[in-house]
């Protein structure tokens, strides 16, 4: 078997098993997954699974760190085709009207949240590393609006970034909570684009 | 035996349990923590415990509302005596630039992020309950600087207090994610006064 073929062949029963961890985690959540629930969803043989990640922990950063690589690539397109930064800003910010799809975003907050007492000792490592890839690509973002004339940022750039990220946790977390549509999601999204306009100081709308 | 002796009694039992519950999820997280783990620091009996808690989410729930009620009271104290409702949001939200001195708030957060999986079933109506009491004191605190004269609002009052509420829980979240001071907290801070000034429409700092 040729290298190039056995990599393929790995990547495709890493996406079989990524993907059967992915049902579990939005059906079960984090911390009650276990590998033997990802071995039967599987349908794969316990070596099967093993010989490719070796906790839920794993898995579970693989499914982030492939969601995180084609939202930057995706991100790099929009911008690249875009002649407006501050329209792409918002369409990504009005994506959070939506209610998710999947319970994945809520169980990735269930990770960062319990990480604290958590028995992984680099998942406070991992959480912020990734929350400094994001934030660069934020940052590069914002930075581009500043490049085209279209920002003039009257606070620190990234102080900005955190907070907007600080909301979009916040809007997940609330649309959990909303089954009943007691808390002003929209306003909130609003909220979140009136102080990106005035931090900015967009001129056109 | 008196009926008010017997409450008092009571009420200091409640307390007694109701603070080695504290620490205990304090230390382990909600989740993790069992009845038995809060009778063994309690230093009371199993019976003497089960006789005012039959559950965790019980004692946690009266510790979360027996805050609640301080809290409010200390609010309307502080709004009575300031000549502006401004600076009492000021020091409110200023106050989320210290770093929680215990773990009680990411506790509770968690005690949120998995109530979707949770076997309570009227866990979200009791989180909405209690996001509904904090929105209806947070809508009058503002309505009371609209009335002083202090605010114009040019958002609607509630999707302003939604937002602060969504802003408060991220910077707790934050404040845990950031040991080695990798995310701008003060800066968010600093962005949420600059959202909340423009949209209140205040004249004076």
């Amino acid at each position: 078997m040729s290298p190039k073929v056995t990599e393929e062949y790995k990547e495709e029963r890493k996406k079989e098993i990524l993907k059967a961890a992915f049902e579990v985690f939005c059906k079960k959540g984090f911390e009650p997954t276990t590998m033997k629930d990802i071995v039967d969803a599987s349908g794969l043989s316990r070596g099967g699974v093993y010989q490719y990640y070796s906790s839920t922990e794993e898995m579970f950063r693989d499914i982030i760190d492939r969601n995180d690589k084609v939202g930057r690539e995706e991100l790099s397109k929009v911008v690249g085709a875009s002649d407006s930064v501050w329209k792409v800003i918002k369409d990504s910010v009005n994506g959070y009207r939506e209610v998710p799809t999947t319970n994945f975003a809520i169980v990735q907050f269930e990770f960062a949240v319990i990480s604290w007492r958590s028995d992984s000792e680099d998942r406070f490592d991992y959480i912020l590393n990734r929350l400094k890839f994001w934030r660069k690509n934020l940052v590069d973002l914002i930075n581009e609006g500043v490049k085209r004339g279209e920002f003039h940022p009257v606070q620190k750039v990234e102080a900005i970034v955190d907070f907007m990220t600080n909301v979009f946790d916040g809007l997940i977390l609330h649309h959990h909570l909303a089954g009943a549509s007691e808390i002003d999601v929209d306003g909130q999204v609003d909220a979140l684009l009136f102080y990106l306009k005035n931090v900015l100081q967009v001129k056109e709308d």
